[in-house]
């Protein structure tokens, strides 16, 4: 399959109260509100410049709609559309205007049924990013990727890798030798799509770039002020992976937020993975708290593109849930 | 005299736009606006809880009413008092109430015709310290210290420290051993009131502390968003004096606001003041560009607290006006 | 007592591995090592024109030998002898020079057997303030305060605030309106002797200033890349109690050392101090991971100033070990 | 010409002294010296995992040998020499080992005299991205871009466009319409390769990544402490164009180096380049002092590939040299 994949481009959520996911990510987090047409919030980051990089959708089902990857043309959601449906992965299309500020897309189930999203062309507007006095909160830049908790990794891995083209940065394996995470790319970062191992598939995180590390704590503080303490899960701590410096939030509906910087660069054709033990104290937390059970435990249902109902899910067989060390 | 000053604490200024001010103090800098009479505006920092430390006084003559210190007691009020009558500075007296806010105050002539207010008592408010959804533009803390500008500096610091119990942390002398300015303070830190060459006596600026160097970057950002980009005189960069990281701005009257960062503790009885040499350039610059004419030319001009008229100034003689370096 | 008891100075302290200590402390922590003559390690802050704040002493037995503070003059120490000798509390007298590089001091066990040292003189040093070329880990730039751990703080809390002089800026009391910890300072900062309630009494950490967060980050970097990641055992994260951005670090010898910033000015006699209640979660942590428990429980011990021999300690009784909250 | 040119990868620049060189740019700018055989100085960023990105040669004569450019395979460097050879710009060809640490590679003068080279394999290192006890000085992350100073822009913005497949990411234009600069990429950054109007071709400066603004103040205040405050040319300071927080460096030799911070993704087909207009006080310095002359005049030679001789140059003729403002 030989379409071009850009990067990883929008999230779409469902959430039971828009107010509330509002107050979160505009009042709290500092996200540019494009628009609000009441049953759908459109945010983007300071730097961006197409219309939204998320899009929050009321509704009484909770659950992620799709991943949404920008190709980088019409010819090259066509080879897409017609891969996934010759590995029966039935494509919903979508025409240009059918999703609101959107051009032509297709959505498809991935044959481990995570709901993906394929777009080339959307609304532009104005980049705030010169606009220093709209910079609040955690002064969020840009979206950067999606992390999806499956049940078996490698399969998965193998997938992106080998179908779609991307190439991985950064994996760890248990001590049986088996993938227990992975972090893969197209646009030359460290991630648009990771894999963590646990019961799925299910959204473990998205996460948005941030300048700087100041931005991380300042979030902190502000969150605290708002009364938003509880919505910090995990953080700020460094990663061994990715090297980023992290925070994960859990906005009001229990979806969760990465928020980071401290990436690298990966664009070389003879840059090499980097593989990590799973049971290297290092990899997970270079510094900083062990991370709770939930972050182990819990994640975003995936929703069918064709049924809108949640995916089964199963757990991960044969493979250690959580690093050996007390302080992971 | 041995009354106990504590500390630089309010500065009250005219100024001819009340709405221009508070666009550049409250929305762009971020001082935090207490109230807002119509012709006055009380300002303070996030971390302080008395009522305001900057008063902004709506006037068709512009210029600084007078520089407010904190006294410790009424005790130390009655003895200031009793010693500028003595010296034949008369007294101005303030009963509780006469200024919105204030308790007792004097406000003096001292005898090198600045205008000086005491006071021991000012209303209370909620400090925003941890209120960090307030923080903006400069996240300006709290006030820190008055820079005069007068023709003779020996003579002022002569008077501060000898008389009113200042303690001297820096200063600067020519080649031909005139004192050129001097860093006096009485809180430990490294100023309550510095004192520079030139035509005057006026002030030269009135200073803030912020909490760390990022708030100084944050608030340049913010300025240039806001238009106020011709605002900034001079840096961001810092100075050798006081490792001062600093930024100078002009507010929409031209009085000078230094915003700055990097203090140290000057409170122990061995403490030896530092003697920098006019022409040693890492003594005004550690680094960053040179200082503009403007920097050692305008400055805002006192009033008189008797008559409200500006005082009579004067150039300084057989002093060198500049330093002798290229990019000083 | 009238002695004028200026701030707290120097810690004294055992370790069992010089090497060790120097390894941590001023390869990884960055702190200026003035001299290492085998037997004692004399540290200072970067800030500091003192010989030392921080002296480590090769020794088999652990344990701290004294809190330092600095008093104004011979008088002060001649009063606070004299006030100790007069409770009961035998004096050791140190002639100028028994201690390298410090001047007359006396040492005694408080009436709550708490090691403490006073002295008025201390050879001074270079500062290296202005030198950043030597500014590296976690950029240390002056000691601030000590925290003892007690079993019933407020007759500790008592006795420095009513015949020490102490003030207080902030305290926290449990439901049945036990103090549980206090915050005391002389120098207009949030603390030169905190306490806190607890097995005791023992030194539950002794504290530096930094200049700003990314210090606090960088030396969390800098620990995990020279494998003290261990020693990180609380933090970063965000005190509601001082505002203090901290982390808590365990030294080779389970010394515990915070390192932090983001304090506030104290110094106006009008300055009132702020009640917590215990179980308010954002009194302990504004944000950021729970303490451990080795936080509630573990301290290093005192050595009595006579016979170098550990006091004895004991549990607190009817008080709350523990915040009551999961995330606390 | 359809070859896969990837980035900026290396800078081969002459220096006089290899000794004041290496504490330039490794003592105080803190690059790792990947190694030193006396002649050349082999250096490279924090994040880098090739040999080097900046060789530092010892010679008589000073001058750039070329601008490294990484092509993605031996094909593409066969593409690039056809091409080149087709329009009478003739190739020099290095084999793998001719120069140190580097696979094939070619070296050709463009059709504007500017020297370039091309390969596509270079030995690799450990990076030390997580080493975070070898950060020190400006913590250099990654080379980032070149920028040449030429005297007809427009050509040579269209030789890079429409021949190399660079794609525009902002250009300046003045009131007569002619493109005063230029910023062109090739990774999803906002430049590889920038132009700038004036006497020509010489090198306006190289640049280095760095990963936060910190770093730039930092290494400011490193440079004052090791007597290299002359060093700092321009800044800190941001630009309107590309938002880079920046600082400008004169080496021992006079060669400029910039290190900035602040840029954003250009990746998606559909970003479209961002005009200036010349006068436009905010482009050059959204906020910061002015530039020197020194900013607009002085560059350094591009020594021919052939010869090794200096490039004749000669001056922009018909266009505006410096911008129209007092405070540009």
């Amino acid at each position: 399959m030989n379409a071009n994949i850009i990067r990883t481009a929008r999230t779409i959520i469902n959430v039971t109260d828009l107010d509330a996911a509002k107050d979160f990510y505009v009042n709290a987090l500092g996200f540019i509100e494009t628009e609000n047409d009441g049953e759908h919030l459109y945010l983007r980051g300071l730097e961006e410049y197409h219309h939204h990089s998320l899009v929050l959708k009321k509704s009484s089902q909770k659950g992620v709609q799709a991943l949404g990857f920008k190709v980088y043309s019409k010819a090259d959601l066509e080879t897409l559309a017609a891969y996934f449906e010759n590995i029966n992965c039935p494509v919903k299309w979508f025409n240009k205007g059918d999703q609101y500020a959107l051009g032509e897309a297709i959505r498809v189930m991935d044959p481990h049924n995570i709901p993906l999203e394929f777009y080339y062309e959307m609304e532009t507007v104005e980049s705030y990013l010169r606009r220093y006095d709209k910079y609040k909160g955690a002064r969020v830049q840009r979206i950067d990727h999606f992390n999806a908790m499956v049940p078996e990794v490698e399969s998965v891995h193998n997938f992106f890798i080998n179908e779609l083209g991307f190439r991985c940065s950064e994996y760890t394996v248990t001590k049986d030798n088996k993938m227990w995470a992975s972090w893969m790319y197209r646009k030359p970062t460290v991630h648009d799509l990771a894999l963590t191992n646990g019961h799925g598939p299910r959204l473990h995180h998205f996460a948005y770039f941030l300048s700087d590390p100041t931005s991380v704590l300042n979030i902190c503080d502000v969150l605290a002020s708002l009364g938003f303490s509880a919505s910090i899960e995990r953080g700020p701590g460094r990663h061994g992976v990715s090297n980023a410096f992290f925070l994960y939030l859990k906005d009001p509906d229990g979806n969760r937020i990465e928020l980071y910087t401290g990436d690298y660069y990966t664009g070389d054709p003879d840059f090499k993975p980097l593989k990590w033990d799973f049971d290297d104290p290092h990899r997970q937390t270079l510094w900083g708290h062990p991370a709770p059970d939930s972050w182990f435990e819990e994640a975003s249902a995936f929703l069918n593109v064709h049924t809108g109902e949640p995916v089964t899910t199963k757990d991960s067989v044969g493979v250690q849930k959580k690093p050996n060390y007390a302080k992971y």
